[in-house]
């Protein structure tokens, strides 16, 4: 058996895989961010001409499939494998916009991780011969997330400072065994990491032990260091959960200060756009990922980064059972050039 | 690139994996049904000591890795990964028992296929040179999800004659490169079929399509038939979903009759335990493939089996805005012997 597992929790490519193509969908407030060029489609109605948010949520996932066949040049009949997953209950997003396509489908659960969870299980499924085109594929909307996880938007109910706002947004990426683009160089396998953290308006301080637990894994697993990666991007933790990561990382002794940046951070201007401590949802890492980080990457602007999505693995009835919120992150390193 | 991708849907392992090791931990009803014998844990209190249905599913998952942990003669922490997923809003049964293992977790949503999807990614895992051990682990609670799909238990509803009973159970197997212990051979993965079929209390009409195109499929890609298998088990189609099955594949030529065989029909008897259509949930065919049939196979009288998870891809909320139910089921092929 050719080995390709590295450590405790990671593995390394035989050879580098490629993302050769990549697709972002996002609503309108999104395209408004600071990132608002880097995507490629923008949906203006939050229904986006369907009858729910639901099913809203679905056209994005088939158009963010849709741009990422045509961006690459190739059917969707040729995609071997789907790695697809979101945040509604049971992950209708993600198996709606697949219904009677004949594209093979592999549904994940993995929260706001999701993007990261999947570019790592297309990663096993090319790198081990199974897939010659395996995307991983998510989303998120903000309008069906804040019915399901907190109040029916009518009600009006406000938000806390350290909330975070769910990213109307669908990303896709392709990843192949040759073709120019960015390169998959290696994983990591998140654990789930519980601080006993209980606030659900406060998700980036239960997702940052994770971050630090993976980041951490990653390093020693492949003996290297911050210094090998140019970014260290985590998605999303927001501006709070962000500052917490830095601290429990300098407590741990790894000093990675001004390299760690987070999609949460990215999408939004913050203040200007009323988002409080900044953007989350499936949705937020992936069109960071497959709008801004990829498209940097790809023209060499970036040379490494290490991309870390992170997920708070709560659901509404284990709050209000009173139980803490475990959190996870998938870490994928990714090298720049074509 | 070594290839083990085989026609369109399906992948060949390049050399067999044994699965090692196996569990199961089951309910007092399932323990009393014809399989009651094969299992290696009974909860006799469906709380299973916790304060509440959700978390009892937690414990039995736990127990679950427990007992394949000492039946394996190996330590949790030599677990390389965890595929596992549940029925419950956001998978808590699954994340929860992991909390501060350190175990890596890749988090799936298949539905009632999540044991066959959890089996085909750990033979990702493993036949890739991802991991040494793998496992897949699933589970379901028959009161948990009545609660969360259907009606508060004390509301007394009445189901009605296609209903199927959720089990409530756990199972998880171990897949390795080699030892002694049953070999998967390949595996096929699903594709999300929709058919229409509106009533979610006819789960069994709604993946019977799914379950036809996936066994179509699976003998396309591998070039065999029925005839290659002792048994087709399908998991959870339950007694009507089972003989929709069988008319589905007869009309497309496929003559199939006495090879099937339903999780969902043997766990249960039918009349005595008035189960109506039949067991469901991800625990059903869980605990019969980690009791029942892997024993089978283990002691040589069954020689080769396709083991087809089937999964209703609904939500309590696209049920109620309306949406027809989505299928998926994902097959292993797995021989027999020690």
């Amino acid at each position: 058996m050719n080995k390709q597992k590295i450590g405790k929790n990671s593995f390394q490519m035989r050879s580098p895989l490629t993302i050769k193509a990549w697709a972002s969908v996002v609503g309108k407030k999104e395209a408004l961010g600071p990132l608002g060029t880097t995507f490629d489609v923008t949906c203006e109605d939050s229904y986006y001409g369907q009858k729910t948010w639901e099913q809203a949520e679905k056209k994005m996932q088939q158009i963010a499939l849709q741009t990422l066949a045509k961006k690459a040049n190739i059917r969707q009949s040729e995609f071997d494998v789907v790695f697809s997953g979101d945040l509604l209950n049971q992950c209708i997003g993600s198996s709606f916009p697949l219904r009677n396509t004949n594209i093979p489908h592999i549904g994940l659960y993995g929260a706001c991780s999701t993007m990261a969870e999947g570019l790592l299980m297309a990663s096993m499924a090319v790198g081990g011969g199974f897939a010659d085109n395996a995307v991983a594929l998510t989303s998120s909307h903000f309008a069906s997330s804040e019915r399901q996880y907190r109040f029916p938007l009518g009600y009006g109910g406000q938000r806390t400072p350290t909330a975070q706002w769910t990213v109307t947004g669908s990303g896709s990426a392709l990843v192949c065994t040759q073709g120019d683009g960015p390169k998959i160089t290696g994983c990591t396998i998140g654990t789930v990491t519980d601080y006993g953290i209980k606030d659900a308006n406060n998700m980036g301080a239960a997702m940052a032990p994770a971050a630090m637990q993976t980041i951490i894994a990653h390093f020693d697993d492949f003996s290297i260091g911050p210094e090998d990666y140019d970014l260290i991007v985590t998605g999303d933790l927001g501006q709070l959960g962000k500052e917490i990561l830095i601290s429990l990382l300098e407590n741990a002794g790894v000093h990675i200060g001004g390299k760690i940046a987070d999609c949460g951070c990215l999408i939004f201007d913050n203040t200007a756009q009323d988002v409080h401590a900044g953007g989350s949802g499936c949705g937020c890492s992936a069109v960071t990922l497959c709008g801004y980080l990829l498209n940097k990457l790809s023209i060499g602007s970036m040379k490494k980064i290490l991309f870390c999505g992170t997920g708070a693995l709560l659901s509404p009835t284990s709050v209000q059972q009173g139980l803490p919120i475990p959190g996870i992150c998938h870490a994928v390193a990714i090298a720049g050039g074509k």
